[in-house]
């Protein structure tokens, strides 16, 4: 059986309009998953930036993203006594525990996603343009 | 050369039986493996659930496993003053701290996981019944 | 359209001078990426190692690494009263919290990283000899 050749990287512009924020991408996420038409394999999402990240969350009550937001600054204080000039050594290293990439399960064409997760892009130096990349590997 | 078609899916079926724990579940994923016979390429370990996670950690001292749920509930409280209603947003950081999936390379047929390096299902907000969905990309 | 057959993982050999450090390993992996000359596709980078971990992260001021690890030793302190008897707990939570595996996607043969993305290997419990795996799937 011979598979299908690569498919194009593809990517969902944003714009942060707070310091700290989440924003749920799944539906950008599902329709390049759906214009790409691969039956079965990985969808992964990607954050090129440093002070943002990624994760997969609840989004049907949106106090889990408030609590999330408020969690990170408690454990993670901007006035930490950072040595990095720019006033958001926080917002790096929350990207770093966060993490920049999702792997998703793709199968008959749509995102494995359990019933209550959804993906949301992290912003925590905005607010600013940021960009996702999507890329899918049929397998 | 031709590659193989898609692998299928194949999910893990997991019963917990406290609100903190972690599952070793390195044996269950090496038998996926196995079953699938794919000889080179990456397993990839999902959690569809938002109060639960994955890590790969050591397993041969059990106390590793007690400090690491132990500094996580020093980290995130459950008593932290958080607004969502459920009583689990601790969980629900966790998972988001730990992260919800692993990306494991295979060669030769083999899991290449290091010495000390172990597969575990982190609950976050048990007993619960739980999934793990393992996917195997070729390549 | 046949693809290309799987490639080789290749291993890049570390060593770690102090406890704490964070090595940049980005020109390491690109170097791998152009050798196994696959156009399109994602690059893992794995570690095989619980007290030890991965990162993408800002590497034109080096403060931001430095913040990073003094950030995470405020969160995970060395003598938090773990039970594990080797005195490096802190070492392998904070492994599990910056995560052992990252996916990069590439394109035109190249690592799709952002402006301001490097890969670090971040080292928890050295000195000590390290291993990290790459691993491209094409597609």
């Amino acid at each position: 059986m011979d598979m299908p050749g690569p498919t194009p990287i593809e990517a969902i512009d944003l714009k942060t309009t707070t310091r700290d924020e989440t924003i749920d991408i799944t539906s950008l996420v599902r329709q390049v998953v759906k214009k790409l038409g691969v039956d079965a394999g990985i969808c992964y999402v990607y954050c090129p930036h440093t002070t943002a990240g990624l994760t997969l969350q609840e989004n049907s009550d949106p106090d889990v993203k408030k609590d999330l937001l408020a969690q990170l600054a408690r454990m993670v204080p901007r006035d930490a006594g950072f040595v990095h000039s720019e006033d958001n050594s926080d917002a790096h290293i929350k990207g770093s525990l966060v993490g920049s990439s999702l792997s998703i399960p793709i199968e008959k064409g749509k995102l494995l996603l359990g019933t209550w997760q959804a993906v949301f892009f992290c912003e925590f130096d905005g607010p600013r343009s940021r960009k996702v990349l999507v890329k899918v590997i049929a397998g």
